[in-house]
């Protein structure tokens, strides 16, 4: 398979044929003779292969040109692929050994060869399994602070991120999916919405909320033209994989330059609503005490951000951003513009937070951690709460000083009878 | 002159030759023979020629690899003519009639021939010699409202806007300008910083403000991350030409996405300092007379923005930010969300002044309001005034309800002995 073959998407069947005379691949799987192919893709857009052989294991996911989860009516560039393979690369180089290696990119086949992360699972079905991971707030903050700060010019040279900048700007329907179902489809009749019955009464206060939709297109607006740092731009709990301790981040394939806060507002949304819908999961001293370890995440993700970007602040400020020669250099501390930035973007991922919150009970692509409980009677009044403090997130968004008034907030919320 | 002919800074005496075969030249000069051509460039950077002959004249404006004002140990690329080329057509197309008419660009020779304005002088010039101008106000800052506005995704298509950004982000070297002297070099003891005698206790004062430091950064982010429109980038008073009553923009070289506040606040501090230096221009009634009708200019310029922005947000929001969907579609007003991004847009102008304000006073390029007051003695007193007022305006940025309060707080600078 060379750089001139056109782009044929693969089948477990015609895999070994076309991948077989990879070095990537046999020396990580073995002979091909050797191999058992499987296709586990259940995302939304991707194949994902896992190819098993005599030497071991190795994932290829390849995109495919168009939507998987809507089908071939909503094309989608291939081109999606080599975005991704330049962000995994500054993500192992701003966070190493966070996400898998990768062993092979081909572009025209929109095609990455990576490592197969095993016993790995999806730390979003770990949530509603109600297992534990040790150490996830701790690794998860870090990264979202290691690759916020080392993708900014707080750290990057300027001219380096303006190249990356123009190189990602050419990535323009992916984020237009982002742009659409997350900022704006929940808040009208889009034709992709499905919602659970009985949400109605709380979806029409949403939507008569002007001053809550006016906040929502102010984060939109931050989003689309904020262009601070390269976010991983899809960081859900299905973007996570991890074992009872080891954690890794997957698929960026939604990298887009962005404001810092947002990568920390999606992952703490994704916390919130596992914290909210655990109800529909468990009970009594289980359902408490879970609930206790979820809320102790969000703030452990947090503050292991405010630490590690602290951390760099202090260490590898070489950017032009708030340069020394203004504070340090003068003998003046930084700490208090340290601490302005740090709540800008904590405001910012607050508000990003709510929006996540509305649109993955309200647009197209739900979340796992409410669709799983089957029962609508069941399913609806916890939904109701998250939607109601996805309402509060947005519009309270910069008056929470910290994780713990944050985590205190959805403690009110998990006991509010709302419809 | 082909595009294969390498780059030539022209003098008056080559131009007849290498130009007299173009006819985006002669049609508007005549025959080359009955050309005379002058060298008038008083700008930082480039060569500017007049063309005059038997049909008219025109305007011959060529990069040249270096900062003009520095010399050739300050090289800059070639390429910023692309840019302003680029950026001439935007503007053309948002709001007609306001920039020089185009007759010919040569992106090797780095050329723009454009039209030559005439009798129009600088505007700086008009300010410094007590001149008006009718309608400047309603003029500059209607400009200033549709370059932002029609340059947004408020108007433009998200593709249309994210290739133009990844265009633009190719230049770097001339934001590189900006970013170094307006956001840090006037806080620090940089190299080619210079001030007039007795300031150093302003100065100091500045540097030693933290808050307003950390203010100055946060403003510096949002220039350097907020991509929301494309920006003239340089929107001085040295940066419009005008008769008694029309009014042309030109130089927008250091055009760049960035902050929908940005033009508006230099144009309002260039006028701030022009209103604050008349005191060393005239005296008495002519000084008084003269003073208000600049801060009549600067109402009429936040007045003409937002009344025609309001106009486009109603006639011309086809964008992808604050859809209709979101708002008038379901029976909402979208005033709200327009008031409120008014005043986001307002605060960086109020912001975006105040550093402007500083380091027209301390860092390489000062501005003629101040530079023409020969006697240190008289200048010093007013330009800490600028400097005070400066410091006010980053600080209080977010509390200045309109321009009529910021001109109130100008009378009051006036006022005041600080040195």
């Amino acid at each position: 398979m060379t750089g001139d073959t056109p782009y044929e998407s693969l089948t477990p069947d015609t895999l070994p044929a076309r991948l077989g005379g990879l070095s990537a691949v046999t020396d990580h799987a073995g002979d091909p003779a050797s191999w058992t192919v499987e296709e586990v893709g259940d995302g939304n857009l991707n194949l994902v292969f896992i190819v098993r052989g005599a030497a071991g294991a190795v994932v290829v996911k390849q995109a495919l040109p168009y939507v998987r989860l809507v089908g071939d009516s909503w094309p989608l560039p291939l081109y999606r692929a080599f975005y991704e393979y330049n962000t995994l690369t500054r993500q192992a180089a701003r966070d190493p050994g966070m996400v898998p290696v990768i062993h092979h990119f081909d572009r025209d086949q929109a095609l990455i060869v990576m490592e197969f992360l095993s016993p790995h699972t999806i730390l979003r079905g770990k949530l509603i399994a109600g297992e534990k991971v040790a150490g996830l707030g701790d690794t998860l903050g870090r990264f979202c602070a290691r690759t916020a700060f080392r993708g900014s010019e707080l750290s990057m040279k300027s001219a380096d991120k303006k190249a990356d900048v123009a190189l990602f700007a050419g990535n323009v329907e992916i984020p237009a999916i982002t742009e659409a179902l997350v900022f704006r489809d929940p808040y009208c009749d889009a034709e992709m919405n499905h919602h659970t019955p009985g949400l109605d009464p709380v979806i029409n206060t949403l939507r008569r909320d002007v001053a809550m939709k006016t906040g929502v297109q102010a984060l939109f607006q931050r989003f689309a033209s904020n262009q601070e740092t390269l976010l991983h731009g899809d960081l859900h709990t299905g973007s996570v994989m991890a074992t009872g301790s080891d954690i890794r981040i997957i698929d960026p394939e939604f990298a887009q330059y962005g404001p810092m806060g947002f990568d920390l507002g999606m992952l703490t949304a994704n916390f919130l609503m596992a914290f909210l819908s655990q109800p529909g999961h468990r009970q009594d001293q289980n359902l408490t005490g879970y609930q206790d370890w979820i809320l102790a995440v969000i703030a452990n993700t947090h503050d292991a951000f405010v630490a590690e970007f602290t951390y760099l602040w202090r260490r590898e400020r070489t950017g032009m951003l708030y340069p020394a020669a203004l504070f340090e250099d003068q003998g003046h501390s930084s700490e208090a513009a340290l601490a302005d930035v740090l709540q800008r973007i904590w405001t910012d991922a607050v508000g990003f937070a709510g929006v996540e919150m509305h649109r993955r009970c309200l647009s197209l692509a739900h979340n796992a951690d409410f669709e799983a409980i089957t029962d609508p009677a069941i399913r609806a009044p916890l939904e109701a709460r998250n939607l109601m403090m996805g309402r509060d997130l947005i519009l309270s968004r910069a008056d929470f000083p910290d994780a713990a008034a944050l985590c205190e907030r959805a403690r009110q919320f998990n006991e509010k009878d709302i419809l």
